[in-house]
């Protein structure tokens, strides 16, 4: 298994992907064809442009690029993908389509088989074990909150820290993740912008230059280095 | 009917429910007991001390608090009910509980027929047609997004304008609401901390001293004056 969980595909001041360029020609090095599952995107642009934006940020990979949608089997255009990409958006929204369509399975072999994995914020929080650490408003109602399950962890993408002059009442992101662990024995990973898991077969290691929150279950949250191995055994 | 539906249940430099006494006052004026259901609270603290909580809150009211746990059937406790009182917490888990209960209906047909009604947070976002608009994580899943549907709209509570300085590349709260209504014909009213609606019977009024931001579906979002009437039709 190879992926790269990448908490944005953009970050503030630089184009769609640009920041992680580098790190795809090398993951992406041995494909020709990468399939982009566009469901996320609820806002307003459809599947086709989305599809488009994923090219043109891929461009200079030289890779051809395919949207889902375009396919007539999904089931077949997943299992027999060189390369998958899950953009982000709404993970409510992607992660209904991928079970109502059938599709989780079929996208858990794929990755398992080795069919090289790229996923952005949506993209990435299905790589864990539920959706329930998601940031988006739940504005469609899934069949399960279960994901791919190929971390054993939960990923909180797009990671804030509280704002400590706020007077806002509504909960901080670390409160919230620590509601959920009070009713979950889940491990979460808060990804800060700009940081991305690389996960080769059974090692984790945290890229970029960002340290990441650690959420275990009945502990204080504490901090990981760029580069540190995850490892919760 | 007769409802506060109040954006949070405690703003800044001061303490719970104290910005509201005056108006509860009035409100519950005709009441000697309040119901509270404290199921929307995951955070470490018991359904006890919760109670306790809302309690203290409502003491300068001089009223019976008991919360809805102590009840053996709490379908006859909700339908018995002089008044009702829904404190904040995790809408997910609020609403799990209530359809799992079957006290849906109950809570419905008891304000209906003119319990007075007190909602902060997650108590006023099932006020609305579903809680499709919350801010909260999806820390465990109900059987449905559903709630009360005692408002012709959504709320959304502790509406929070975007921070037009800020590089973070998550979704503002406006994004994430006109996401909802591309999926979704709904209108949404984003109530600022420190505001709330006040229902009577057709009649609903937005009170203290906040705008609210109006979302309707396919249009520019737009502000109403505090003492506005709530008017869609």
């Amino acid at each position: 298994m190879q992926a790269i969980i990448a908490s944005t595909s953009t970050i503030h001041g630089s184009s769609y992907l640009e920041y992680l360029l580098p790190t795809l020609e090398t993951h992406f090095a041995d494909v020709e064809d990468i399939l982009f599952i566009p469901f996320a995107r609820s806002g307003g642009i459809t599947h086709d442009d989305y599809t488009e934006k994923a090219k043109k940020g891929l461009k200079p990979c030289g890779k051809n690029v395919r949207g889902l949608h375009e396919f007539k089997d999904p089931k077949k255009a997943i299992a027999s993908a060189e390369a998958i990409f899950v953009g982000g958006g709404n993970t409510f929204l992607l992660v209904k389509q991928l079970h109502e369509l059938g599709l989780m399975d079929v996208l858990r072999t794929a990755i398992d088989a080795g069919a090289p994995y790229l996923g952005t914020s949506a993209g990435s929080n299905i790589f864990g074990l539920t959706m329930q650490t998601t940031n988006d408003m739940p504005i469609v109602y899934p069949p399960s909150f279960k994901t791919l399950g190929l971390l054993d962890f939960n990923i909180n993408a797009h990671y804030k820290d509280p704002d400590l002059k706020s007077t806002h009442k509504g909960e901080t992101r670390e409160t919230r993740i620590k509601e959920f662990q009070n009713l979950n024995s889940v491990i979460v990973v808060g990804l800060r912008e700009g940081s991305w898991l690389k996960v080769s077969d059974s090692k984790i290691t945290l890229e970029n230059n960002f340290s990441a929150r650690i959420f275990e279950p009945g502990q204080l949250a504490y901090e990981i280095d760029p580069n540190a191995i995850l490892n919760f055994n």
